[in-house]
């Protein structure tokens, strides 16, 4: 039907025909003249309309935006001074000989040009919302991005396999989807949070290198970042180390990230343990592109007289830490007050702070606040020292429960960091984070959870920590966190049936539970299971990353909104009584009116 | 860990020093030395232990089957007379120096040689049975085919993108998956059955050209060749018209033959209407390498004194047929007798034929058959002439309604070519069958079904009869057949919605039943939608066929059974209480010891 795309003609094809189909992007009457620019996937090309071919020319004059045309005509350089440089058809026009409506259009709910359109509007109008060109761009950048990692994965001789989407429930971690079973009543297959189990399954059937680019599902209340599906590029090799693992791994980072957006990565990335991490930034996602770090002071304030310091200080799970903000004395007390409330939401029940006015005068005189009074002269000394803060500069206090402070005060960092522009001038800053936990105590249910997941290796060395000390129990796991973001993560994974045993008893799984949830595993890890180890990513955003987008959902055609609802088609709606029947359920209160009525 | 594959050390690395990983294959001892066959995923390489390395030798004792091994050894030539030709190592032999079990294996439940096996061992055992060298093969060939799809339909500009897989049910066609909303009490989500509408919207949107390989759903109860859930290759462009769509879609399917099977595809692929495959073949995917065909004899037969012909002969629905089977005067009794049977699944209430003895008297003497008798003269004269039948030949005849002779006599057609060999010698027949009609009538609803599905377009000059003769009106539909399986199929859309609107009045659709299920298909339609159309093709059938694989669950890593269970996870299973609270839904029947026991 075309010989082109619209943003494909350019002055090398002058003097030549072509035929275009696209959508009318923009008309316009000049001089009796009428100019189309034409859209398609590709770009826009200028269409001239002369009155001299009068049939061509009422058709013409019938074009409204977003009709669908297509177009014969030659091509020819534009006039002197309507020259338009930032596209690839600038320099060109076409002179149309002939025109056909291909499918009218009704004027757009919005003009693809409308900025600031609520979310709403474009998910109910999603086929017109996708019409932008920076949609279609992101759309493009998504589809780039998912085919490097397979390239390279090909390559490496990583092979595709896919595992199954009506898989077992194994209700721990997040919420499952789940769907009832029609042949089996009352009994139900879950949609998979991940190919976790299948994915290693497969390293003891002796696949070797697995990986796909696959739909994981959580039924989770959303977060701005999250969707009730997403897309991880799931990857496992037998046979590799955890540090051949991450080697390979930011190789293909690094690769994708210079297929697709020609940005070369640090070579290697950087790599903290999950203490320093904590320790430095508050976070196991660090985002290194900004200068400031945490400082730990606890030590140094046990016995000061400022009670709210002194009781954290000398507390087992309390943490004191101090960010210096250099030139801080200078913020104003609106900036302070708006500091102190955006802790609030982590927690921080406050926001202590001293103005260095004069670093020559450790007391009320050169340090303004209202606790150095209750600071005594070692402490306050420690901590100028440590912060190595001077005349002019403010520092931030966070003292409370560990998690508290670092929630609080590393995002405090990273806020403040890129307000007041304490960042490095790097783009992309991404960096590894190792020797995580295996376990986490939880107060409330008072037993350990697994950090990563309780199929995670335990270091070769602190196997013997298992039964006697988890904490202290190291994992074989790794993050990669790339601008504060969390790219991906993994771990080597146990490989032996005994010790996968000692795990689920040090995460208190009695044995019969494991066995129901897991005995498919355990039984696998008895018929020669190699050593494995293996690494999820998030596509959905690497790419809202790479897109410099908002939104996750700006990077998916079809995304749900925070209330995991598709406006577009209408999901989730009500069914027919017939299909609940033949699934064996019903509904639980009586909401038969929404079932008949197809929607409350 | 390892410096090679297995399966890819040969006689270029004699005398160098190599590890390899991987699974005892078999372990002998012969004259004191034990020989381990060495397994990955490449192949196998000959592991020689000799007992003068003692630490190694007695490691070596201890290997049993399937133990997992890490082996450092240098490389030999084997010894004249003990060369296999049939591996790629089968040259030579690794002298071993160090052996490391990295991990120890029960006693597998089935030697992995062992051949017919129950499928539900199989299943149950599915990480043993997919280390099986043919299931290794067959999982890389899919993935090999997958790779192949794309990397084609990349270079031709099309773009993959994904579409939901929580989507909105459409209660027709086939079942729906359901998966209650725990948001939005009595709301369901719907597994898709395809992306069929989703790839419309992306086009309407401007994608042009789109592709997915993705998981479909549908919930009916299980032939041998189908799963709850399988893979589509899906794929739709714009400003294509039915030629250019089919000519594409057929270079795309000869290029991957090409490069996973290097077997080259006759270019171009035949093409049939769907009346003619129904006509000659009884059948719209006929198997062409069979050279046997089906002969129309209705219009010679309806005065015949044979009233079971006659009756049928004059119906309106029915159909007579022909079916020549050269030198068939041989079959024994038990032969046609069995034949009789095997129609008889195809509803069909008898099987009548004739023993052509001698051509040249087309009496009760030259023609054998109780038949010949209630048959007129210029009756039997036309049969001879139109199967082309001679002394020697057997004709059998199926006379019912239309539907049960295109499927009796199509399959039998099929099973006396391959069992009598009256087939081409190819190995690969594709064929397009095109010109499908519109609709097919449903006796029992009274109404007519869309024969592909509601959204596909009539051709052009058939428009005016969507009102006034819909049985007639065909579409710009397509499936493309190979050696008697559809390998997919697909059609020209409706791009106009008021062609839409017409085709859901032709079946019966109702306009605020066509709003509520389809409305954001209609709206879109009316916003300058572009002509489009595409294909989905079914990867597990293809990679099935080229496998040469008995049934689809041999190229998928982890199936259901035919009862639509995963017997390795033991899924679906009971969930609990708290799950279906949270789901707002309640089990039907008391099955509560189910769910507490998460078993029945």
């Amino acid at each position: 039907m075309r010989t082109h795309y619209c943003g494909q003609v350019d002055k090398r094809l002058i003097d030549q025909e072509v035929t275009l189909c696209g959508w009318a992007h923009r008309r316009r009457d000049h001089g009796g003249v009428i100019f189309v620019d034409l859209r398609d996937r590709a770009g826009i090309a200028q269409v001239v309309c002369d009155p001299d071919r009068a049939e061509m020319f009422r058709t013409a004059e019938s074009v409204r935006n977003e009709f669908c045309l297509r177009v014969r005509g030659r091509v020819r350089a534009r006039p002197p001074g309507t020259v338009n440089v930032n596209i690839a058809s600038g320099e060109i026009e076409i002179l149309c000989h002939e025109i056909e409506v291909l499918n009218p259009s009704l004027t757009p709910p919005f003009q693809l040009d409308e900025e600031n359109l609520s979310e709403n509007t474009r998910l109910l109008h999603r086929v017109i919302d996708l019409r932008r060109p920076q949609m279609q761009k992101n759309m493009q950048l998504r589809y780039r991005t998912a085919r490097a990692f397979r390239r390279f994965l090909d390559d490496a001789g990583f092979i595709d396999i896919e595992t199954p989407m009506l898989t077992r429930s194994t209700p721990e971690g997040a919420r499952d989807y789940l769907v009832p079973s029609r042949v089996h009543p009352g009994q139900f297959f879950a949609l998979p949070q991940s190919p976790q189990l299948f994915k290693q399954l497969l390293m003891v059937a002796g696949f070797d290198r697995y990986y796909q680019i696959t739909k994981c599902f959580r039924d989770e209340d959303l977060r701005a970042d999250r969707q009730p599906e997403f897309t991880q590029v799931d990857i496992e090799t037998s046979f590799m180390d955890e540090g051949e693992i991450i080697g390979l791994m930011e190789e293909l980072i690094r690769t994708v990230f210079a297929e697709v957006m020609a940005v070369e990565l640090p070579r290697p990335f950087p790599r903290l343990s999950h203490h320093e991490a904590m320790r430095r930034y508050g976070s196991d996602k660090p985002d290194l592109r900004v200068t400031l770090e945490l400082v730990e002071v606890s030590d140094v304030l046990r016995d000061v007289p400022f009670k709210v310091f002194a009781n954290v200080a000398n507390s087992e799970g309390g943490r004191i830490a101090a960010l210096r903000v250099p030139g801080g004395a200078s913020l104003t007390r609106g900036e302070i007050d708006a500091y102190t409330q955006f802790v609030g939401i982590y927690g921080a029940r406050g926001l202590a702070y001293i103005k260095v006015n004069d670093v020559s005068q450790l007391n009320e005189t050169g340090l303004q606040s209202p606790i150095v009074k209750n600071l005594h002269a070692a402490a306050l000394q420690a901590i100028i020292e440590r912060t190595g803060a001077t005349s002019g500069d403010l520092i931030f206090f966070g003292a409370d429960r560990r998690k508290v402070v670092d929630d609080a005060l590393g995002a405090l960092r990273v806020r403040i960091g890129h307000e007041k522009g304490f960042v490095n001038g790097n783009a992309w800053e991404p960096v590894w984070i190792v020797d995580f936990p295996m376990f986490e105590y939880d107060d409330e249910a008072r037993r350990w959870n697994a950090c990563h997941h309780p199929f995670t290796s335990p270091k070769d060395e602190h196997l013997g920590l298992l039964a006697s000390d988890p904490g202290r129990c190291l994992a074989k796991a790794y993050d990669l966190a790339l601008n504060g973001s969390e790219l991906g993560g993994g771990s080597v994974r146990i490989h032996r049936a005994e010790v996968q045993e000692q795990v689920f008893k040090a995460l208190g799984i009695a044995d019969d539970e494991a066995q129901s949830k897991f005995g498919f595993l355990l039984a696998a890890l008895q018929y020669g299971a190699p050593p494995h180890g293996g690494l999820a990513f998030g596509l959905d955003r690497i790419v809202t990353m790479m897109a410099g987008a908002e939104s996750i959902r700006d990077v998916i055609a079809f995304p749900k909104t925070q209330r995991a609802q598709c406006l577009l088609t209408d999901a989730p709606s009500g069914v027919d009584e017939k299909q609940l029947r033949e699934l064996h359920i019903r509904l639980r209160q009586r909401v038969d009116t929404q079932v008949e009525i197809g929607k409350a």
